[in-house]
């Protein structure tokens, strides 16, 4: 098998971090090492090879590191950078998995030491649950992946980021800037989980509603499954974009209210027809 | 294989209709018959050998049938039942899977033949598309199931109908109230599909959403490939509860909402901690 020339380290071993362990062993690297402050995440990460050594402190690993990819939740991200500026290799590539980037990449970038190249990136893949248990290099098959370049990006780092995500099984690799990914994500992403835990909070039957419950209940309520602690900063970091979008939502929701009290129904037909037709064009 | 002793009737073969054909076909029922308007339809599932024979006209399969089950929209099950209440089999069972109840059984009841017992369905169980090509026998497979038990019902009807549809791959198989039913099934059923429609009638990105989305965006929005005329009907007619459901979850909206824009970070957590913990206690 070709081996990928590098040094990596992956700093979290969450189910974010852990499913990039799994996924990149399959590339063959150098070396891929971890870092988490959990010793238990390490002897597992360990025990089940999926990286060659685990460590609780990042200097060591990250000396010997070409490239980095943190995998914390965003407000960690930019401490550990701050914490570790030192120990970075020279020239080493970081990356990231943070769902939220415009506020966040002008606050990391303004730490960055010059020969660092930080390619910023969000995998669009998860799972309800959170923790190593549950990783799997399946997570990001056929996912989206998106790139925010900046200016400081050497477009060759770019490509190598791109080129590598395709490599561990996502399909679509799209570049847009920071601002446009936040409006973008607080539509595609947080708004849904907005919706999934309102939805599970308006439970006010007092039976066991998973009796009665179709596929569809099920489908929409998956991720009210939810990281809370993670969830509540991505929300509230990228407030004016979510709002907004909570706001065009409750519009249209308002209006189909308002045609089943009314009992329009060409008008009921015709917001279905309208969804329906654009839903089926997007998949 | 033990053969199931009647010879039994599916009015409507579309993906519910043709479903049930593939599921029952495999009980091996002494004749299983199909009636519908669509000619290619039947010729379709005689080909496929789902049923021994296939109808335009109800008269003659009816006479001889001790189980009929119509898969029609609300609206066309009164009527036919109207049509060809001089047709049915002295002493038949007739069921539905229609999606709404209470108004729709007391429309049903009034033009009931003394000796006929019609035990009220709804199978908890679809698919986004529409047609027989889509039907499946794994449609049922796991799903819930729903009797809404009325006064005129006899006992064995009941636990025949219960029954048959276990054979078939419900899982659970609850009796409930008319008018229960209508309430839960606001929750459970049509409120998903209210805000799934809703979801995608709020994208305003302007670009190919599709490449921007993780799982979560297109779980929640599956069912907005919506029947549009099948859903009118069952959102116009269960109206009261429905309305009602919206509500409650607009004020939860409002609530996360108002979470956000305050930053009120404990509140929020709290709202998505009390949606986690419910929805997993519900799988």
């Amino acid at each position: 098998m070709d081996k990928l020339d590098l040094n990596i380290t992956i700093i979290g071993l969450g189910l974010i971090g852990g499913s990039y362990a799994m996924a990149l062993k399959e590339l063959n690297p150098k070396k891929i090492y971890a870092v988490d402050i959990d010793e238990k995440a390490i002897d597992d990460a360990e025990k089940i090879g999926i990286i060659d050594k685990g460590y609780l402190e990042a200097d060591i690993p990250l000396k010997e590191s070409d490239l980095v990819i943190i995998c914390l939740y965003p407000k960690l991200v930019e401490k550990f950078v701050k914490d570790n500026i030192n120990n970075f290799k020279n020239g080493a590539v970081i990356t990231d998995v943070t769902g939220i980037k415009s506020e966040f990449i002008k606050e990391v970038n303004s730490i960055l030491r010059d020969d660092i190249d930080f390619v910023f990136g969000h995998p669009m893949a998860g799972r309800e649950q959170k923790g190593l248990k549950f990783a799997s290099k399946d997570v990001f098959k056929g996912a989206n992946y998106i790139i925010t370049p900046t200016e400081r990006n050497k477009e060759k780092n770019l490509r190598f980021v791109e080129e590598l995500v395709k490599k561990i099984g996502f399909k679509n690799v799209m570049s847009i800037s920071p601002e446009k990914h936040d409006k973008i994500i607080g539509f595609t992403s947080q708004l849904p989980h907005v919706i999934a835990v309102s939805l599970v909070n308006s439970d006010n039957l007092g039976v066991e509603t998973g009796l009665f419950t179709g596929d569809s209940y099920r489908e929409l309520t998956r991720i009210a499954q939810i990281n809370s602690d993670l969830w509540t900063e991505l929300f509230t970091g990228n407030k004016e974009n979510l709002v907004r979008e909570i706001e065009i939502f409750e519009e249209n929701i308002k209006k189909i209210k308002n045609a089943i009290i009314n009992e329009e129904k060409e008008l009921l037909s015709e917001i279905m027809e309208k969804a329906s037709k654009k839903r089926k064009e997007m998949s």
